[in-house]
C-alpha cells in the first residue's frame, strides 16, 4: 500500500487531484457574494463586476528552472508568489483584485501533497486580498513545472493609474525597499552561504520568495487622489522607469543616494563583492509600486505626508527618489558624488 | 551575418520580439471600439463590458509533447488552436468571446519566424471572432513550449448555459461530427499512413490541426431559447456527458447508431482496425457542442426545425441522439442491437 504522503499524481489521476485541490482551496474557492454566479466546474466561469467599474487584467507565468528553482523555493511559496507577482500588476494599475484562474503543468510524478502546497499557498494569499479562485486548468508537463495565473480586477474610471500619465516636474516616488529580492536570489545561489552573517536576511529572503503584493498601499496611494503613473517593479527600477518615461513622453532623473536600499541588502553586498546599487536599479523582482505625483510648489511637502500616511495605514514607507523631466532628457541617475550618468534600461531579458 | 529567416530569440531578445509580435497581430492587437481602453503594453489590460452583461472568463493550457507534437503542428496551425479551444469554452456557456490574454514559454533557440507564425494563427482566429488581444506573458522555457491563452467573453444572464441546466426527458442534440478530431490524430500518429487512403482525410486532420469553434452555432442555438444545458466536447462524449448528467442531477441515455460520425472517420477506423465508436464516444478534442433542448410533444420535431435553421446559418449539422432520463438512471449507450450498456466517463485523464 503506498502511504498517504507519498501518492503522486499519476496514482490518483486528474479528476481526484480536481476534488483535492478544491477542497485545499477552502473559501478562497468559493464565490458566494463576490460576483461569483458560477466558479470552478463548467466550461467558463460566469462573474459579475461591480457596476460602473472597469475591469483589469493580466497574467504571468512562471517556468521551473526559470523562474524558480525547487532546491530553495518551497512548494507553497511557489503558489504564493505564483499569485503575488499577479496581484502586484493589479494594485500598479490602482485595482482591487477579484478573480483568478491558474493554468497548471505538472510532472504525472509529483506527490500530490506537493501540488496540495503549492493550493494552499494561492489560497491563503488570495484569501488575505478577497481573491476566488474561479477556474483553470490542470495538464501533465512531461519536463517542467509551469503555473500561469490570469488574474481580473476591477477599478472606477478615476483610479486607473496608466503608465503613460507622468508629466514634467513630477515626483517620483517608490514604496518600501529595492534590491531586496535580488539580494535574496544571490543569497540562496551563493555556494559559501554557511559564511555569510546576514542581519536581516529573513528580509530578504521573504522578498524573493514570499513578496507581499502592495495591494492596500495602491489603495491608499489611489486614494490620495495624487497619483499619475505608476508601476510595478517586476522588472526592475531601470527598467519601468524607463517605461513610465517612454509611454509619458517624458524624460526622468533620480538620485542615487535616494534609493531606499535595506542594510540587509548592504551587508550582502558587502560580504559578496556585489553593488547594491545594481541590484536595486537592474535586479528586478521587487514587487514594489514606482509612482509619480504632480510636482509643483509645496510639492515634496505632500509627498512627505503622503508618506506618512501610508507609513501610518499599512506600516510600508514612501520614498522620494528623482523627478520627472522634459522628453528633451532621457532617463539618467545622480551619483553621490552628483555625477549625473545616463540609466539604461536592461531589464531583464528572458531570451538573451 | 544571420539570414532574417534564421534569426532565433535569443538574437533579438524580449523586447524587440514583443515589437514583431505587437506588428503580427495587426488589428486582432488593437481594441479600439471593442471595449479596450487599454491593451497591450501596461501591467494590466483595462477593459470595459457591455452593460448589464456577465462576464465569461477560462483559460486552457497547450504543453509539448503532451497536446502538441510539432512534427504535424505547424506554429500557424497551433497558434490558432490555443486560441480555438477557449473560444470553444465561451460557445459553450453561451457567450460572446471578446478579449484575450496570451502566454507563452519559449526556447531561447526557436526562430523568431517560428514564433510570429503562432501569433498570425492566433490573430487569424480572433479577428474572425472579434477578439482583441490585450496582454499576457512571453518568456523562455528551457524544454518544452507552453501556450496559455486566458479568454474572456460576455453574455446576458438569460443567454448563458450551464451544465447544469438539463432535465428529465430533455432531448441530447450534438453538433458537427463527432471522432474527426482522433481520428485525424490516428492518422498523423499511424506509421503506414502512405497506405492508407481515406477520403475526406483533410476533414479530419482539420478537426485536430485547426478545430472552428462553435461560436456562431452557439449563438443561433442561444437565440432559439431553447438551450438547457451546453458543454463542448473537448474530453469526449462520454465523458461530458456524464459531466452534465452528473451537475444536473439527472441520468442520460444515447443511441449509438444516431452519433454522428463521419464516412472518413469510419474509412480510418476499417483501415487501421480500429473503432469509429471508441473515437466518437471517448476520443475528445472534438470542438463540438452537446446540448439539452426541452423535452414533452413535439420535441423531436423541435430538435429538426432547430436543425434546420442551424445548417441555414451556419453549414453545421445537428443531430438528436439521447435523452436525459430520471436520477435513478446512470449514463448509458444503447448499441445498435438494443442493448442497453453503461457508458463510462473515461474521460482523457492527464496523470494516469
Amino acid at each position: 500500500m503506498i502511504e498517504k504522503k507519498d501518492l503522486r499524481l499519476q496514482d490518483i489521476g486528474e479528476f481526484a487531484l480536481l476534488e483535492r485541490l478544491a477542497e485545499t482551496l477552502g473559501s478562497a474557492g468559493r464565490g458566494a457574494g463576490k460576483g461569483v454566479i458560477r466558479g470552478i466546474g463548467d466550461d467558463a466561469a460566469v462573474l459579475q463586476n461591480s457596476p460602473g467599474t472597469r475591469l483589469l487584467a493580466c497574467c504571468d507565468m512562471m517556468i521551473e528552472g526559470k523562474h524558480f528553482d525547487l532546491s530553495y523555493f518551497s512548494p507553497w511559496q511557489l503558489g504564493w508568489k505564483s499569485l503575488a507577482i499577479n496581484l502586484s500588476d493589479i494594485a500598479a494599475m490602482g485595482g482591487r483584485p477579484r478573480w483568478a484562474l491558474i493554468s497548471m503543468g505538472l510532472r504525472p510524478d509529483l506527490r500530490v501533497s506537493f501540488v496540495e502546497e503549492i493550493y494552499a499557498g494561492i489560497a491563503e494569499l488570495a484569501e488575505r486580498f478577497g481573491v476566488t479562485i474561479v477556474g483553470g486548468d490542470t495538464c501533465s508537463s512531461a519536463e517542467q513545472l509551469v503555473i500561469d495565473v490570469c488574474l481580473l480586477g476591477e477599478a472606477y474610471r478615476t483610479e486607473v493609474s496608466y503608465r503613460s500619465a507622468a508629466s514634467e516636474g513630477d515626483l517620483i516616488l517608490v514604496t518600501g525597499k529595492i534590491g531586496s529580492a535580488a539580494a535574496g536570489l544571490a543569497y540562496m545561489r551563493e555556494d559559501a552561504k554557511d559564511d555569510l552573517k546576514i542581519e536581516g536576511l529573513d528580509e530578504l529572503l521573504r522578498a524573493h520568495l514570499e513578496p507581499v503584493p502592495r495591494i492596500e498601499e495602491a489603495a491608499v496611494l489611489t486614494k490620495s487622489g495624487l497619483v499619475g503613473a505608476m508601476n510595478d517593479l517586476s522588472d526592475g527600477l531601470a527598467s519601468e522607469l524607463h517605461e513610465i518615461a517612454q509611454a509619458s513622453g517624458c524624460g526622468a532623473r533620480i538620485w542615487a543616494d535616494r534609493l531606499p536600499i535595506s542594510p540587509a541588502t548592504i551587508l550582502m553586498a558587502d560580504q559578496t563583492g556585489a553593488d547594491p546599487q545594481h541590484w536595486a536599479l537592474f535586479g528586478g523582482e521587487d514587487y514594489e509600486l514606482l509612482l509619480t505625483i504632480p510636482g509643483g510648489k509645496g510639492s515634496p511637502l505632500k509627498a512627505r505626508k503622503l508618506g506618512r500616511s501610508l507609513m501610518k495605514k499599512t506600516g510600508t514607507p514612501l520614498n522620494f527618489i528623482g523627478r520627472i523631466l522634459p522628453a528633451s532628457y532621457s532617463v539618467e541617475i545622480v551619483q553621490p558624488d552628483e555625477k549625473i550618468e545616463p540609466l539604461g534600461a536592461k531589464g531583464y531579458d528572458h531570451f538573451k
